[in-house]
């Protein structure tokens, strides 16, 4: 793939099909930018009566040019373009970019017309970008197809789903003058080449140092966190996700299955996958600078140094509220901080220097080495005024900040963890922020985008630290004999859904802890069973093929004790079920113990189209359902995974004994969320599993209600 | 008190006590300001010794100036102060502005040193700025007192407890050349004067459009919410409230005590008041600016109006997750835009024109008119290239962009609606966007900028209008004798709080619907009590002084039913609160029918220091404790207060009826509620009320559990 991407974004030739006389279209844009850019391959013009475009050679078509193409610039109507690639194919081009509207996106005509290209395209070997797309550039190449001008060149490659989007990019980039780009990519509809083949051809790009993306959707999403978690453990990879409104509304509604697809689940297995997922449009070319420029801290502990009270609380309120932790500082770093700074500064983290930099802003540089030569300390962020002391104190400063600019820059290479320095003299871009920048240390004028690029690092480090332990995903765990006899019976009936003493006796067998049960047929058979189960209070549910929400259909009761209780129930159930099914095919009645009190929790495991198999987690009950509290990662999971989700809960406090009650344990949740994958792939026609609830105790956790949908 | 401050920012003369004929120092610095902005009034500078200073007399001390002081500004010493107080009595100064640190922020000795200074200041009649305050500026008096230069003239007035956070905003307004201030007031120790005071006079300063604060901490937070509720008729009033993350930490407490004081408290209370808290600092000159510019928008809904699919569904996605609302647009509307815009556009809100103004900007006016003009538009929201059509697309477009601006502009006026306009552009200042910014349409850089500010004016216009209806709070509500008589025998008795059945009684003597009781001091006793209630479940609490929290000593029951049942309770109830407090002053045990399954609530009034009674409302159990779910208003309340207080809930769905439940009863909660804040406003001896759980149903509230301490 990235061979054929290569020669995409680096031919050798390209031809422009739709090429133009007129200024104002952009089959004669292309070609202008591509002159005065220095194209170093040919350019062939194509139109049906031009003899000649911008002082080149036009031909009729493509198949009337004498040399090799590697690229097509179709800029043609969408109705032309299943005949431009029928000739492209014939001419052996690569690859073609196709900026036509007018397909998959606009109705069913203009999605038979992509199928159509689509086919020619597979038929031909071409692969396509777009179509509906703005173009492409490759600033290394000198190919820029794409209307953006004056693009600073640099290290950021952007593939996205808005041309707008990246336009936004790259006019923030050329006006901060700081950022510059390698690459661009449109994606357009996706019709062949999408988001994670772009992926894998920046992840190998040398001159891409972080990938960049904007994404209204994934088509094989599968495939790109395949992409990612590769990909990320070289460089990070920022992704912007729009839609989190509309995924808002669905996380309102409660199973598995409607909240897969949602915004949460997408940054969920994004992050898994070491993904850096920005949630503020105006973070992702800051954090993506960051990114570039700075070394991954080798643990998570942060320290602020300010100059000024004001700057230190907002920032720790910031960083606090990004999920970073202001470590406490060892004895030894606060007595050589107190040997730099007067009297009154605070030597807590954050560190407020309380004018100790005012004569002498070298300070900042002493402080700096100070601070991270704590152990605990993986990054540094610093406040206030550093960059303008020759503005408001004395000029003869300035020349200060740029030698300590100097200083810090050469502290984050030598010690190899990230400094971040927010400065209200940002926007004046004096020449010792100016240094800094170019040194590698990225300045920032607003202190919630400084904490926003720390946090970024810190926790990219934080994800290929884990991914990096992971093992790979190996093969498919195989099936277990007598859970594959369970779905072949109820296969073989004709069912789309296990019966739930099936899904309890499947996970029975991958030695998941499901309570004894017994299923009744009739009345009499309830004869011993209250025995058999001891004292302990039973629960009744109805068991039928055709009711899936029990508690629908009266279908459930609770607290049963001694058999006329028992006999009672069921002749209830039967009854009530029969009443609002009246042809529902009733199995029996199961009778199993009831759990004791405990913490509910739900997990669940659905297929989702772009993503696969991906389990949900979360707590029962409201929390899932008013708050949408619930954590999702694609399958197989590591353990590092289940951690992470334990861990990423609003409402984690629950697991970890909220309100006097006693911790969740965590290793038998763990076991149980790990089985449960395996079940999952092992069975590829279960489609959706939901456990809900789950109890948790201290020590065990317990399946009270299971459903299983089958293909 | 304003014409106090009036004279403090507006003096007729400046003595500098402490002035110096060394540039470093601010005793030179001020002087030189002064002189070089043109004070129109007179300047003493007070040295022990220089007999001139930068060309002026120079005093030996201030009682050596011949004519009137109205302002001292103090720039000696901590230890120095008390003195030169003194000497300002004896001369009669109206007012003196203290700079040193050294005071109350810094141990016991300076808060000693800081209540002597404002002895003797109050025995003199001086007011006082500071102390520890990096000084005050009023640019329409030409009076400078703080080293902040190159201030642009404008309409912010700064409050500011951080001088480094002010300088900040200063700077950024100098960068972006289009944000202006008018005062500036550190206010240090707020040893005398504080916040209420300073928003007071900014309130009827007539330059000053919006004051602009930046808190860490209140002191008289009563006295200030009275005088915001009254500024915020007049103007806007935005505050920044720093030490988010500590409350934080508080709020995953419990109780009603330990939440007061928490930074969602004091947001609660403040946009209450009608106050517009800005939660990221970079928004506070945008947001700020934008109120300054906009009218108010008559009712909420907001339309966007796009020239991309990506910035379109970025902009909504913001501006859902601000609680604002993309409203349907009618028929009419849609028929409108469906004229002026090309077939691809989409005409539902968001509006996205789909190329429509790619050949004339102006389009964009066009389509701003018809959007404006549907009645349930409130406001609107530009997003996209506008402002660089010229860069873009073709030269010839910018001024045809120019004029579109003034068409945006004069729209605003006519209708009356407020339009906020982001564009990629905007950090290259185009023409057209220096213009629509010249006249009065706020234009921003980022997406999510524009939307907070959007979102501010919004809301500011809808607490405006609800704060308007609000009936001033007039007297104190009367109390009720019986409830008198209940609260003197529980002091009598030398108790701190209500025993339960005494709150129980206490409510009811305001019409609170609480069900009927017994307390039974023996358990023979009982007999007939079983029968009393009917045959419903009861509950029985053990009731001593001695035992608030009464299930920690197994003092509850639920579920009784019979009097042998009802005397086995009472007996292991009185046996085991004995076992566990054995000096327990036990008053017996309170029977009352168990209520029926419903919502639970929790409903509590404390007495903040700052603040005074405040009610706190959430959702029972891990809502509260383990979410922190919970809203906070000072008392009294008005309706339209509680009404929010419901509404703001994250986890509100639930009273709405999630999960299949009934809705609850919005009348029967707000009528609660509404006679708690009468029964806390009737005693304030009752310093805690703390109502855990009311059940709300459908038709009704039923406290459960009612708690008082008293003072």
């Amino acid at each position: 793939m990235s061979t054929t991407l290569q020669r995409l974004l680096s031919p050798r030739s390209v031809a422009v099909i739709g090429a133009s006389n007129d200024p104002t279209k952009r089959g004669y844009q292309a070609i202008r930018t591509l002159l005065a850019d220095g194209f170093p391959g040919a350019i062939y013009p194509i139109h049906p009566r031009a003899t000649e475009i911008l002082g080149l050679q036009a031909h009729r078509t493509v198949l009337d040019v004498e040399g090799d193409v590697d690229l097509a610039l179709v800029c043609t109507p969408a109705g032309t373009v299943p005949d431009v690639l029928r000739q492209c194919g014939t001419k052996q081009v690569s690859g073609a970019v196709i900026l036509a509207g007018g397909f998959s996106e606009s109705g069913d005509a203009g999605r038979r017309l992509e199928q159509e290209a689509l086919e020619v395209a597979r038929a031909h070997g071409i692969r396509l970008v777009g179509p509906n797309t703005s173009g492409i550039f490759n600033l290394h190449a000198r190919l820029n197809l794409v209307g953006f001008s004056n693009v600073e060149p640099g290290g950021l490659g952007i593939v996205s789903q808005s041309g707008n989007v990246a336009l936004a990019l790259v006019t923030e980039g050329q006006v901060n003058g700081h950022v510059g780009f390698s690459a661009y990519i449109g994606v357009g509809n996706q019709a062949d080449l999408e988001f994670s083949d772009y992926l894998e051809y920046l992840g190998e790009d040398e001159p891409t140092k972080v990938p960049v993306l904007y994404v209204e959707g994934f088509k094989d999403g599968r495939r790109f966190l395949d992409v990612a978690r590769r990909v990320t453990q070289r460089k990070p990879v920022v992704v912007y996700k729009s839609g989190r409104s509309a995924a808002g509304r669905r996380a309102a509604r409660s199973h598995t299955g409607a909240l897969a697809g949602s915004y949460e689940m997408t940054v969920g297995v994004l992050e898994q996958a070491g993904v850096t997922v920005v949630r503020q449009s105006d973070d992702i070319l800051p954090v993506a600078e960051a990114m570039s420029l700075l070394p991954l801290p080798p643990f998570s502990g942060v320290a602020v140094l300010a100059d000024g009270g004001g700057h230190a609380t907002i920032a720790t309120d910031a960083l606090i509220e990004a999920g970073l932790a202001l470590v406490p500082l060892r004895g030894e770093t606060r007595r050589a901080l107190s040997t730099l700074l007067p009297p009154a500064a605070s030597l807590d983290n954050p560190v407020d220097v309380a004018g100790g930099t005012d004569a002498n802003p070298g300070v900042f540089a002493d402080c700096a080495r100070v601070l991270l030569a704590d152990p605990a300390v993986g990054a540094l962020l610093i406040v206030g005024l550093f960059g303008g002391y020759g503005l408001r104190f004395a000029e003869s400063l300035a020349p200060v900040e740029e030698e300590t600019a100097d200083r810090l820059a050469a502290l984050v290479q030598q010690v190899g963890k990230p400094i971040v320095l927010q400065s209200l003299y940002a926007p004046l871009k004096t020449a010792a922020l100016a240094r800094l920048r170019s040194r590698g240390v990225p300045t920032y004028g607003s202190i919630e985008t400084a904490v926003s690029c720390l946090a970024a690092v810190v926790h990219y480090a934080r994800a290929t630290r884990r991914n990096a332990m992971r093992a790979d995903a190996g093969a498919t765990p195989g099936a277990q004999p007598a859970a594959r006899a369970i779905l072949d019976r109820s296969r073989t009936a004709g069912r789309h859904s296990l019966l739930e003493h099936e899904a309890r006796a499947l996970l029975r067998a991958y030695g998941i802890d499901v309570p004894p049960d017994a299923l009744v047929r009739t009345s009499d058979e309830l004869q011993g069973v209250a025995v058999d189960f001891g004292d302990r209070p039973l629960v009744m549910k109805i068991v039928s093929k055709d009711i899936l929400h029990k508690s629908d259909v009266c279908g459930v009761r609770l607290d049963l004790v001694g058999e006329p209780a028992l006999r009672a129930a069921f002749d209830d159930i039967v009854r009530s079920a029969r009443a609002c099914v009246p042809d529902a095919e009733i199995e029996g009645v199961l009778v199993c113990p009831e759990a004791r009190k405990g913490v509910e929790v739900i997990i669940g495991v659905s297929r989702d189209p772009a993503f696969g198999p991906v389990m949900m987690f979360g707590l029962g009950g409201t929390f899932v359902e008013v708050l949408g509290d619930v954590v999702f990662r694609t399958l197989p999971l590591s353990e590092a995974d289940v951690e992470d989700m334990l861990d990423e809960l609003k409402a984690k406090d629950v697991l970890a004994g909220a309100r006097g009650a006693k911790p969740v344990g965590r290793r038998a949740l763990v076991d149980l969320m790990l089985k449960i994958s395996t079940v999952a792939l092992a069975h590829p026609e279960i489609v959706e599993i939901d456990l809900n609830p789950v109890i948790a105790y201290g020590d065990e956790c317990v399946v009270v209600d299971a459903r299983m949908i089958t293909a």
